[in-house]
């Protein structure tokens, strides 16, 4: 027990280090001072390489400034809440365009706003909830409540009533099929609402129960398998895509439920969780020879057909990192803070750049670094920083 | 010459053999004799792990089907022309449907023909004109003939009037980029209907010319690179899309326009092909570590964002070998044969499945092979079969 705490404390001043040497590189580098807004193209130096912006990650990169501001003590600094401001206001002023009677957000702008790709689907549109609710904690002002309502109104018209207004054609061979992305992000915004106390609905319930419901809809195969895409109503997919597992997507999905789970004392949902979300996947993601959690996989052991299907990312190891924090938390079974340590010193041994400060992103699958960038289209100031927040104050509670 | 001569005549039987084989594979396990069409995702032993059908997939193997019928004499059976006659039909009957005014060809369908995907690119709609044209030329009959012209033109008013029919929307941000990939598409339908002898408009020259200009548009950076994107006026675009270089596309592209050269005895555009698009992309993209083609650079050598850029694909390899055969056919300078061996060799090494037939398409970066299909989302029956069918009618020409 000793030796444990002593290692506990050991991750947690590691966490803590590293937390704040990614967020010095960030808002050393990515703030665009003359556009408002964030740089995401950082080369490992800091330099931009594309003054493209994905509101996503403009979003995302708000929301964490905003959460760092609001729960870590040493965070709590006019600076991060008027760099959170900056990009707030960015994204309210030059990121929302009209399209088929909603707002949207488009899913890439230049660098002073003007649009240049909207997706049809409506994850632009979460994070920017993610941004907006979170700055209204943070600054307790109006305005950015008020975005984040009218915002989550449209959401739940797309998740409940139709996704038309996206864009999106019916089409008679698509097997109406959902991602388990979308409800996640649903439960995603609906957690985010509550905890910063923004009443958007009289039956705001209804989508958490739709978003969990669905959620548990990707359960397949006997409820032994989580599967990235499944129908409508809840049946396997055929084809590559129904066949599809995504681990760290998998896991990080594990960790909401817990969570969830957690807040209502429901030890079945909490049960699911960890064996099926959290344990299950990671037994199939994580590569035993080279180690790291393999992207892509085909539940029937195919070739996933994504080209990209065995290289080790950034992100589903800092899922992995929160979720068997999580684990170990709820359970008290110390095989999770093996576990742990074992994703955690991989992750730390291999993303950190000593010399610059900031995270690389991509490996091969034997590990080794395929991208030198530390922010792409891809990779912002989320993951990282969400992960280490997470850990330190999951690792402050256990303490 | 005695040596020379010796090893042109090996590398015709090799070619030959393995066409035979590639043929083989594709014959026995890829037609879908319930629905018509072909089955597109086939493992290494020939099942089909999938049974979406890619359009451009399906249209790519009813052209090089009818190519082998009417070009190589081994190939001139009615099991090739009725297989193919069994593509075009599918397409002709289940793989058209109307859109804003335009009859569109989905990008993905079910098996049985239901529409699963439309894309706002026009890559479907040249793909049928290149199956329809070749049909129609290898059966003689009006109706395959009358297909391709009717989509031809739509094709031209795509590209020379407007592309609002695609579904795309004007947005401010775009900078109105432009891919290699679309004046090469137009330039090889247009190619097409000039070898099947189909008259489908008066002026047919101006498309020509366009996908001409448009191609060597981007030839930037003080006419020493070329660039995958650039503006719709020819300037170089900002950022990583801005930079992009997809080296096995540039080369593919060098001897669309060497033939097109060599038809016109152009020999300012014959040098800009070979100096331009064949060598300049060649020396940058050939890994001379690891031999193979990068899939992508960057121009400044900043990392690119696809997460795929450093495996080492299929299809660049066979498109370099067309190149640089060619290339020599036109030049009898020796250097190209030497490198025709160099690229060939390591492609025979490493793709071909000796014990089921067919080659594999992918590697990593070290020449690892990362996926075990024959078949999949993005390779069909295509640049294995085209490559081997042109390398060998050029070797034939040299003996």
């Amino acid at each position: 027990m000793g030796d444990q705490r002593t290692s506990l404390q050991e991750w947690l001043n590691k966490i803590q280090a590293e937390l704040d040497l990614v967020v010095k590189f960030w808002t050393t580098y990515s703030h665009d001072v003359e556009n408002g807004g964030f740089f995401n193209c950082l080369d490992e130096d800091g330099k931009v390489y594309d003054e493209i912006k994905y509101t996503w990650l403009q979003a995302r990169q708000v929301w964490m400034y905003c959460r760092l501001y609001v729960e870590v003590e040493r965070f709590h600094t006019p600076d991060i809440l008027e760099a959170a401001r900056k990009g707030a206001d960015f994204l309210l002023e030059k990121c929302l365009i009209k399209q088929n009677g909603f707002t949207r957000c488009p899913f890439s702008v230049a660098k002073d706003g003007a649009t240049i790709k909207v997706q049809r689907t409506m994850f632009a549109e979460c994070f920017y909830v993610l941004a907006m609710s979170e700055m209204g904690r943070a600054s307790t002002e109006e305005k950015y409540k008020v975005a984040a309502r009218d915002m989550m109104r449209q959401i739940k018209h797309w998740c409940l009533v139709d996704t038309e207004g996206l864009g999106r054609e019916n089409i008679p061979g698509s097997n109406f099929s959902t991602s388990l992305a979308v409800p996640m992000m649903a439960y995603c915004v609906w957690e985010q609402m509550l905890t910063c106390g923004i009443n958007w609905s009289d039956d705001a319930e209804v989508l958490q129960k739709w978003a969990l419901q669905k959620m548990l809809q990707h359960i397949q195969r006997d409820g032994q398998h989580v599967l990235e895409n499944v129908s409508d109503l809840g049946e396997e997919l055929p084809g590559s895509a129904g066949r599809l597992q995504i681990p760290g997507h998998a896991i990080e999905c594990g960790w909401f439920l817990l969570q969830n789970a957690m807040m209502n004392k429901d030890k079945e949902l909490a049960e699911k969780a960890l064996t099926l979300f959290i344990n299950k996947p990671f037994e199939q993601g994580w590569d035993k020879v080279n180690k790291g959690i393999f992207y892509f996989l085909d539940v029937d052991e195919y070739s996933p057909t994504q080209l990209e299907w065995s290289m080790k990312l950034w992100w589903p190891l800092n899922e992995t990192m929160i979720a068997f924090l999580m684990a170990y938390q709820y359970t008290s079974d110390s095989s999770y803070l093996d576990k742990f340590q074992t994703v955690a010193e991989y992750t730390f041994e291999k993303f950190p750049d000593k010399q610059h400060g900031g995270w690389y992103g991509y490996l091969d699958k034997k590990g080794e670094l395929t991208h030198r960038f530390k922010g792409g289209p891809w990779k912002g100031f989320f993951h990282v920083p969400r992960s280490l927040y997470m850990c330190e104050k999951i690792l402050k509670k256990l303490l």
